[in-house]
């Protein structure tokens, strides 16, 4: 049998080149390596075993979700060291002490008083002490705990001596995602280090036990010199790549391993535009460019076999209709695109895109589709 | 067995108010009446079998799609008379031959010679006429043929001639969504009406076919005055209503039928922030009243039994955390919200919103939930 090609398959549809996707993966375990930490890399982006399976450099050990959905289902298929990266609510423990029961070690996440005792009251009732990691604020630009804030340690003796089980802390430097260059995810990098390390230490001073100190976000893992103190490190879109990542400087635009393909079903040349049926649905509301030095529009076009074609972009999307302008300001021209052409676009952002897809249409580097992976979704 | 309720069930998910659905549904349904046209809802919001069975007024009677997977899918249950609203790739033509095959009037639209050339051809291929409509551009904001383009009438032959059945011509005048007030939608749809009319007439003038007059969005099919040479409207999102429509008049908050339910899993008092566990991908990244006189932010919070707050919107959104503010410049207090509390959110726009989830948890009007629909996504 032949194998089916992005030439002739059903659009839109999501591609994933899967050599790409092996040397972001390698990059960042080389990375993790170099720094003397661990690695627990966040599965939110990539919601698939078959990924997550390669991913995971260690098998079946530590990953970080994002979703109780995601932690269920990684935990089904023998994931066994999992960390659930959002603020824990009360309702949600009898999930949690479930899926601890079926032999996978969750730890959760939580920053306040209130939700330590209610962690420590499941832990009594379950008899089973849920290891909890403090969550730390490093740039005031979620949640978390700025690492001298008063209640740390009562919240640390509340779990400890409630019968939970901290583990210690954790940060992520959302920010970080607005900063461009080396040097400027280096300083995030260090901010993240700087506020896990002076909360583990406060635990610590405290006789607190505080034996993980987690940080990390793709533009400071990519970024981190340092890593004194810390244990591991967090990150997930690195494993695709983006446009918002290319927009920072974390990487190339040839390195993003996704891409959402597409075939032209129209055209207005009189307004300078090509229609195509990959429309929001298919890209996602995402316009995670909007504010860097390159506006790639709701992503940036490229040719059937990958490379990009000049200041090409989807400058607008409805529904199902992308439309593919020339980037404002250029004075590229609008390439042939007769109807039934296929294209490739690049997306702002891996998670949103990729969430929008039910399935990876795995590429072997070429044009032949060689795999169907599934994605999941829900929570 | 007591039925699940608002309170307790897992969070964030999708809830609809059956009752405020079939309000909207009524009331669309007496606009097309008393202006005497036909009406083909269009399925692209809800895609879900039990609400389609509910909007369609007439048992599996006309309806709107916009990718063949809803017309596989909703011609699988018994739909009969389908238009895929999105233009034709030639790629296409297979799956639509087959829906037809399977017994559904599919029809389709286009506005190019080439794609009436690959029509025709596949029509005399498959022995099977396939209907198309011919789509014209009434507001310049996408795709179609102006009323007046040489071309139309050579399209229409080359279908009519060909071998294909040229069933009318529709427009869209999604411009609409950017007009606020019942005066500005009745120019709109007058807009709407002007431009098909003309286009069927020239048609006819030609010696051509054209039974099929449609028009329609859901503002323009709001605010139609005198729909004269039109035979059928189409509409989607007043199943659901949104805070789009809200803000340019089309529907009050109340009618809204869909929100996401959240619960709050932090806070951030000394920023004005409480965080809930509807992040967008819950909620989708669109921002459709950014640009109204009203930005609602990802959403308008209200209470669980379906009260706005004040003034309260999701101010910001990661994956899976939203942000809770008091709107920018309001006097509004940030209301008491304790861990655990459960919220409800209006969002900006129904089909992306309810396109970020895979089943509706379907309420009595109160806090019980009393059904739970699925629904269905891809291409």
């Amino acid at each position: 049998m032949t194998q089916p090609s992005i030439v002739t398959i059903r659009t839109p549809c999501l591609l994933l080149d899967e050599g790409k996707m092996q040397r972001n993966i390698d990059r960042m375990a080389e990375r993790a390596r170099s720094l003397g930490v661990g690695l627990r890399p966040h599965l939110k982006t990539c919601k698939s075993i078959e990924i997550a399976d390669r991913v995971v450099t260690r098998r079946k050990g530590p990953a970080t979700v994002s979703t109780l959905a995601e932690a269920e289902e990684f935990a089904a298929s023998g994931f066994n060291d999992l960390l659930y990266a959002v603020g824990i609510a009360p309702q949600k423990l009898d999930r949690v002490t479930a899926i601890r029961a079926s032999g996978c070690d969750l730890a959760i996440i939580l920053d306040s008083l209130e939700q330590a005792e209610a962690v420590a009251a499941a832990s009594r009732a379950s008899d089973d002490p849920i290891p909890v990691l403090i969550e730390i604020d490093s740039d005031g630009h979620r949640a978390g705990l700025r690492p001298d804030d008063a209640q740390l340690v009562g919240i640390g003796k509340a779990l400890d001596q409630g019968g939970a089980k901290l583990r210690g802390v954790m940060t992520h430097a959302g920010g970080s995602y607005d900063a461009a260059g080396a040097d400027r995810h280096a300083e995030w990098a260090e901010r993240e280090r700087d506020a896990a390390v002076a909360a583990a230490e406060r635990l610590r001073e405290a006789g607190l036990p505080c034996p993980v100190v987690s940080v990390g976000s793709t533009p400071t893992a990519m970024g981190a010199r340092d890593l004194t103190g810390v244990t591991e490190l967090r990150a997930g879109v690195y494993v695709f790549q983006d446009l918002v990542m290319a927009g920072i400087g974390v990487c190339t635009l040839d390195e993003i391993a996704i891409s959402v393909l597409a075939t032209v079903i129209g055209a207005r040349p009189d307004r300078g535009q090509v229609f195509v049926d990959a429309g929001w649905m298919a890209l996602s509301r995402d316009r995670g460019t909007r504010n860097q030095d390159v506006d790639q529009g709701y992503g940036l076009v490229c040719r059937v076999d990958g490379r990009p074609f000049d200041d090409l972009i989807i400058a607008g999307a409805n529904q199902e209709h992308g439309v593919i302008e020339v980037r404002p300001g250029s004075d590229a021209l609008m390439p042939d695109l007769p109807i039934g052409t296929r294209v490739r676009i690049l997306p702002n952002h891996a998670c949103a895109t990729a969430a929008q897809h039910a399935e990876y249409r795995v590429l072997d580097g070429g044009t032949s589709v060689v795999e169907t992976w599934p994605r999941f979704g829900g929570w």
